[in-house]
């Protein structure tokens, strides 16, 4: 063709991958899976795609101004020549908890409560471009949503699924950070701040602490903008500076609270649950704590709240937060449906824990390449691979003739482990030769015990590090 | 909230799945990756949008007309003032085969050539909305792509993993067909139909033999639009009729074919050769044929074509089709990438599987459910839920304590197999008294041992069909 070739490249704000990190990404998504499968949640898939009307419930907010609209080649015509009233009929959902709402309120007589599901996809949101911002990216949530109520209960499994999710994906320690949103409301109301949005701004100022210091923080608080009391700002800055060390502790920081505020009391009682039965699922003591400042979202959480760092990576923020809310689906219908839910940023974790050094290139997820002496070899070669494909092993055959240290040479740059020789002398004796380009060990074995000795070697666990 | 409540729907032309129906939906997809895995290919994943320039080299076809279009509320905010300048800068994907184009023009001094990739998406296209039409429909492509050149061998490996997947998917008979452009285009040529437009044309004429009959077919091709001698109809027709009956009748049917055609005798040497090592790699014969009426997108496939059909359903279609592809990526890179890969439509096929009963809602994902008898019991059922998981077993916990025959009432709806009872007599004996659900089969159990039963249970084929 004669034409210049256009430039192949992706949009700003995407995350694309080689062959070998995205084998690295498919391995989390799958563990990720696999622990919230393991706790009893159901999959579920919504449509990239809502109606604007349905998901657009709430108008003017920074969400809908980050939103991306879905036009036809059709659609986008009518709308040229002035034929359009308004948006777009689509959008692409900037989140999953407004696709579950959806989704709980249109199913809701198909569905048991409580209901366990999880989600793992693609959101998108027109983020300004940034490095570490992204404007398509996975979460991964679960949820349990109730029909008029939801025991408190359920939000003691939440810190052992990421507990479990965490321990396998093995990145590091980390510490699931409990507070609870009643607790801090009746704190906040003892203190005279009120009003919700004026404790958002509080906690807001409060998150200041480590960067501006806490006398910049006493003075905005007892200035103009706030005015609260020197005695106050020394109260809220002793809570939010709350952290529990142990369970016993946890317990005891409960028990110092003042038992005359009721709404507070009702936060230590939750929390009291919570904590009890996050034990009894056997989630260590070391890996959980109370945290007072953290506050989520202030005008969707209602009861317990989560986030989880990573102990030696504090800067990467928190790596899996969520908690309970009241009403999951009051736009689309009159059913209550109180939850509790977490979400993972896998495409920002992983982008994150690269920068960090923490996850690396995976190997192949070819195990075993089979080299080609020469054509006529081949149908050998193919039976062979068929065998090792049989018993479950992931396969590739040189198809193409070439030198038997290119091949090698292939294997090892492509993360590789096994490269098997079936030469002329190996077809005679009916063995097959391996080398194990990890250890960088070689042997020879029967060709009926190949498949076998390969997956035991495979199944130990892996002592070496790689690059 | 005092305002109506917004009625909850998706938009037309999706497919969104109960729990149920999405985890037997899921099961296809991990088959299918399984597989492909196998076989050696490695995952990608792209983004959903493309820049619109990237993905729109080819303009005016039908495809542009079914694009959607993507725009952030700023773009689309520019574009009513009359700013923008023609079309959005972002659209949706409609299929796997131009993002593998981009990515391999993009990242070719990253990869390993043969590049080996399975990539499993949903894709995008603005269909008219129709029953069994999809809007957003995943497909699951692999393709080998070449550089400079790809040997016919690989198009042998497709057969093979087009099996593996069939075979594992137990959705029925199948049949895996198989034909050659070059084969055709030869045969087609010595006929009188030189032009590739009017072979289309003639191709699409044969095509209607099913509906309107062979005088029909053969009035139209000898008539003013085609204007073909009585005997070359004659022979077009016996020659799309050819299916091979075995692997012999395979070889035979190409030795009949005129020795003296040279572009056809190129595409006989390539079937042998495909015939030969689809052979070599297991395929029965019995699962694979010669199709001469099979040709798929003429001006993109060059040499061997594949289409898949279930034999008690022909009426499906082809639930697996692709073939050999001269250049994957002329319009990004100078560099000639020929390949050979093909698509499974999933959304479709499990679309059309359901309505012909060929695929049931699946039992649920959760293996065990942890019932309670009273709050008191609450710790024990949970340590009893972390044994199970520890163990690798789907497990949910009753939290809300009520009725036992409600909670068996409950698994039973749920499609969950395995009921775990822990009463106070169980909690001192230290025993577990376990329902099995699917044989209507109850036993107790010491508690230590209740992981390794249940999983003996669960390993064992499923003998029994549920509805």
């Amino acid at each position: 063709m004669s034409h210049a070739p256009i430039k192949p490249r992706t949009p700003p704000g995407v995350m694309e991958l080689l062959p070998r990190d995205q084998i690295a990404f498919q391995r989390m998504l799958d563990t990720i899976r696999r622990n919230y499968e393991r706790f009893g949640f159901l999959p579920v898939e919504t449509p990239v795609m809502e109606l604007s009307e349905v998901l657009l419930t709430k108008s003017g907010g920074e969400t809908e101004r980050q939103v991306y609209f879905v036009q036809s080649t059709g659609a986008l015509g009518k709308a040229a020549q002035g034929e359009g009233d308004g948006l777009p009929e689509l959008a692409l959902r900037f989140d999953l908890t407004v696709p579950l709402a959806r989704y709980v309120a249109e199913h809701e007589h198909d569905l048991a409560f409580p209901f366990r599901r999880y989600q793992m996809q693609r959101v998108y949101r027109g983020e300004r471009a940034q490095r570490g911002r992204f404007r398509e990216f996975y979460q991964c949530d679960i949820d349990v949503v109730g029909k008029d109520s939801l025991s408190t209960r359920f939000d003691a499994e939440i810190p052992a699924v990421i507990h479990a999710v965490f321990s396998e994906l093995a990145i590091g320690r980390f510490t699931i950070q409990l507070n609870n949103r009643k607790l801090m409301r009746g704190f906040f109301e003892a203190q005279g701040v009120v009003d919700p949005d004026l404790q958002a701004r509080v906690l807001r100022e409060v998150d200041k602490l480590d960067k501006r210091g806490a006398d910049y923080v006493r003075e905005t608080l007892t200035g103009d903008g706030f005015g609260l009391s020197p005695e106050s700002v020394a109260a809220i800055l002793a809570f939010v500076g709350i952290r529990s060390t142990s369970h016993a502790d946890a317990l005891a920081r409960l028990d110092a609270l003042d038992p005359s505020n009721g709404a507070l009391q009702e936060g230590v009682a939750e929390l009291r649950e919570v904590l009890e039965l996050v034990r009894a699922l056997g989630v260590p003591e070391s890996d959980y704590a109370l945290n007072f400042s953290i506050a989520r979202g202030l005008d969707y959480y209602t009861g317990t709240v989560y986030e989880t760092t990573l102990d030696d990576y504090p800067q990467i923020g928190s790596i899996c937060s969520g908690g309970r809310y009241e009403n999951l689906a009051s736009h689309y219908t009159k059913s209550k449906l109180p939850g509790v839910g977490i979400s993972i940023g896998l495409t920002r974790l992983f982008w994150q824990l690269r920068e960090a050094g923490l996850v690396k290139t995976a190997d192949s997820s070819v195990q075993v390449l089979v080299t080609q002496m020469d054509a006529e070899s081949l149908p050998h070669c193919l039976s062979l691979a068929r065998e090792l494909r049989d018993a479950g092993l992931n396969t590739e055959v040189v198809m193409e003739p070439s030198k038997l240290a290119r091949q090698f040479k292939y294997a090892d740059k492509a993360g590789i482990r096994f490269v098997t020789v079936l030469g002329a002398d190996e077809i005679g004796k009916g063995t097959v030769t391996v080398k194990d380009l990890r250890r960088a060990d070689q042997f020879e074995v029967a060709r009926a015990e190949l498949a076998q000795a390969l997956r035991v070697e495979l199944a130990q666990p892996d002592m070496e590090a790689r690059a």
